[in-house]
């Protein structure tokens, strides 16, 4: 789907369209809140093994915080061992001190009823984030540019099971890497009112995200609550880069959230097993989220647990296997036993089509997801290709499937009404419930429904053309481009973000690297 | 794949081809042990609310046992109230009733490595049953004849994975259905080392499969072990047909293992609810469970639960669902707190295509199936379009999907090796594991691997044709049934199984309907 395929779906149209138009749904499903249980696969052994062994790597090898020496005197009046630009945590103190973090963040959307809540029984939901390609049916792979991106923004607006609007949906290639994050921001707060991600390529580019939001939210309003989630990988195995700490430092001063994301293809960066890379990913998330609490005490933050398997025939990261499962699981209970909001999941998968192989894939992980009691999914949808792609089609097919999720975590209603036993009464052996009284009262809100499979039967699907699921994703993208309407934005503030992007812009030669 | 297609297939070949065969494995991994938790979506509070409901169903409305006289005897003599032909089950005596039955049941194979333990902490895997069409990449959609069911039968024996080779894994429509099951019969025993199912579509079939069995296993054994896990479905809701349950007293006597499952496509054949739904599913099991403990206390049996969503727009059922989900969920809960074995889930979709859509409905029903407990899993593979189409590609495409099941089952390892202190001590920050110690030693078994999917990169994918899933998968079809060899058989038993066959055939004339 490119800018000019959209523009060229737009360009028939008439009253048939227009009445179309006015029909749209723009509806948003709130934050989920789980009434169903969690999956635990680990026993209070296992986590306390891990939970040890977290503690003796974080005390005997400790973690690197590269080429940040305020990093180091801060970890050094704490009570940690630095040694060169190696932190040495006493045993005890990196849990310690994530004790000051908030167990849930509310981080607020410009349109207040899209605000989420991220933590303890909740689930966000937040597309595809890093992309530097995108795939669409009619125009195949391709670098992606910030008409993509931009497309992308308003897929996820019209998307009703999607919270978020995430974050670098796709790098906007064709915009120079010192003034993306600008584009990319202007189009989260002008073409959808639904809470989105800062910038963290630099700290200058946190910065500029953080002013931005007090264009947009108001400074005051800024200061006291929560309007950026963003993105902070681990170096791993153990190290914290200038780069990430430079911007995950400005949004702690700014109180604004972080995401504290050891990013593991396990095998390569992390041990060969489990619970190796569990223990891995705990040290590293407990030191990133420690060095947050001491940049500000409070800043709010989310365990991260980003884990892909290696395939040791090719080297490959491989997603949505057993082992990838299981340390979701794994990692969803240590973050429980420390009280923090626990991001991971997502719509993951290796293929290079939106076809079998990616859903597949895509549903173990947001299965695991689901059930492993995460709070905030990035790549909830779209995620192609090992996250080298984002594709068009597979952004409204997992964006589909996120209502599943909905209705699964809503639990098993055993009401009077859900028990149905007047319907069990009325209709008796062999006979049909269609019509009885209580399937007419309650048939509309029953089932959960796809709106992007095929529940034809096959003699119908022939003659509409025998589609797959690409092909009607496909036509699903453009019907819900062609439908979009951008939400109504202050015209002052509106001026006053475009005006910011184009002083900053100016004020930088463009960099490409 | 037609069979003409994979004897073309096979015309070429000399030592090349003969190379590959002698490196064939066919490998078949044990009954998985769950050695992880079962998920539990209904609390004691849900959970006791349906078990006094179903047992209100029992007693208040009953079940029909239909033109049965001798059922509505055994059941008047049980205690129950028989109105007509209407049995009203006194509260508590299903379930007394089924307390005869075995907890786990050992079903042999003529190949005693291959005989499966279902029930407890074990799930065995058993290919999809009952469509009567196929589709292939290469042929299409069409009606299924004995040369494919061969084929699904020798895909069968070749999957690793798969521990059972099913039933009626399509139906043999070119031969006349009064003869069909002594084909099917004959190519399990004849073409597959494995256990598999007997028939139920009369009596007298049920009759030919234990006299069969007596054949292949000797009387003695049969006589005493179990050797058939047949499919009886309860004509939902609360109804046992005449047909069904004759095959199952058959079976009952016989020693013979019966899966007893409602088949429910939820809001028409059952309440619109999941609560109400579960409560059905427990009052049909329980009845026909029951039964089947009255016909020969200590019959071996399954508690089966099979139930489609439906969509409330167009009425198909649909597959993959959230309410599905939870329905398999609880009717888990429901089976282990009767101490019995429990069938549910498979790789269940609505598309008629193994593209995304099926993948997602199949993966989805994958997982709550290994989650939920099950024991038992028809239709693991190759089930497509609802089921009334067994397509090659999906079978080996779903179950090169349940070798990640295997993998997920076996948990988290907390030894010493498992907890990899010494790879994290020998890297340390900013390393890799790729070479270390540890992961020289342990990274052949560490991570599932599939043997559908793609995992090259993208320009190596693309340089060979760029295909997708269902390429590939075809491509897999062909390799494998390229690779079969027929499992050796005592020549004595082959010929007095193909005499059974032949005599039993010009005993009857043909009938088609």
């Amino acid at each position: 789907m490119s800018e000019g395929g959209r523009r060229r779906g737009r360009g028939g149209g008439g009253a048939a369209r227009r009445a179309e138009r006015t029909a749209v749904n723009v509806s948003c499903a709130p934050t989920i809140r789980r009434r169903i249980g969690t999956y635990d696969i680990l026993d209070d052994e296992a986590l306390q093994i891990i939970e040890r062994n977290a503690e003796t790597v974080l005390e005997e090898i400790g973690v690197n915080f590269v080429e940040n020496p305020a990093a180091l005197k801060l970890w050094k009046d704490a009570g940690a061992d630095v040694q060169g630009e190696r932190v040495h945590i006493p045993r005890g103190l990196a849990r310690k001190l994530c004790a000051s973090a908030p167990a849930t963040i509310t981080q607020h959307a410009r349109n207040p009823e899209r605000s989420v809540v991220i933590g303890g029984d909740s689930l966000v939901l937040a597309p595809v984030y890093g992309p530097p390609f995108v795939r669409d049916a009619e125009g195949g792979r391709r670098y992606a540019t910030l008409a993509d991106f931009q497309n992308f923004v308003r897929l996820g607006y019209m998307s009703e099971w999607l919270h978020h609007s995430g974050g670098t949906v796709c790098e906007p290639t064709d915009i120079p890497v010192n003034k993306r994050h600008l584009d990319m921001l202007l189009a989260h707060m002008t073409l959808t009112d639904k809470p989105f991600m800062g910038s963290v390529t630099e700290p200058g580019r946190a910065e500029d995200s953080v002013a931005m939001c007090r264009l947009l939210f108001g400074e005051a309003f800024v200061n006291e609550n929560t309007v950026m989630t963003s993105l902070i990988n681990v170096n791993s195995p153990l190290t914290f880069d200038a780069t990430m700490m430079g911007a995950l430092e400005v949004y702690a001063r700014a109180g604004q959230a972080c995401i504290v994301s050891p990013f593991i293809v396990g095998g390569a960066m992390s041990p060969v097993t489990v619970a190796g890379t569990l223990t891995q990913v705990l040290a590293e998330a407990m030191a990133g989220i420690a060095y947050a609490q001491l940049v500000r005490p409070g800043a709010p933050v989310i365990f991260g647990a980003f884990v892909a398997s290696i395939d040791m025939n090719s080297g490959a990261p491989t997603f949505g296997t057993p082992e990838a499962s299981k340390i979701l699981y794994g990692a969803g209970q240590l973050a429980r036993r420390l009280n923090l909001p626990f991001r991971s999941g997502g719509g993951l998968c290796g293929s290079k089509l939106p076809d079998a192989q990616a859903a597949y894939e895509s549903a173990n992980t947001l299965n695991a997801a689901l059930l492993g009691g995460v709070n905030f999914m990035l790549h909830a949808c779209g995620w192609l290709e090992g996250g080298l792609v984002a594709s068009f089609e597979k952004f409204v097919l997992d964006a589909d499937q996120l209502g599943a999720l909905h209705s699964l975590a809503r639990g098993v209603d055993v009401s009077e009404a859900g028990q149905a036993m007047d319907a069990l009464h009325e209709v008796g052996p062999g006979g049909h419930f269609l019509g009885c009284a209580h399937t007419q009262a309650h048939f509309k809100q029953a089932f959960w429904r796809s709106h992007a499979f095929d529940y034809k039967p096959f003699e119908t699907w022939s003659e509409d053309g025998g589609l797959d699921s690409q092909a009607l994703a496909a036509r699903r993208v453009r019907k819900l481009l062609g439908d979009y309407q951008q939400p109504a934005l202050d015209p002052g503030v509106a001026e006053s973000l475009a005006d910011y992007v184009a002083r900053r812009k100016a004020e930088m030669p463009d960099a490409f690297v």
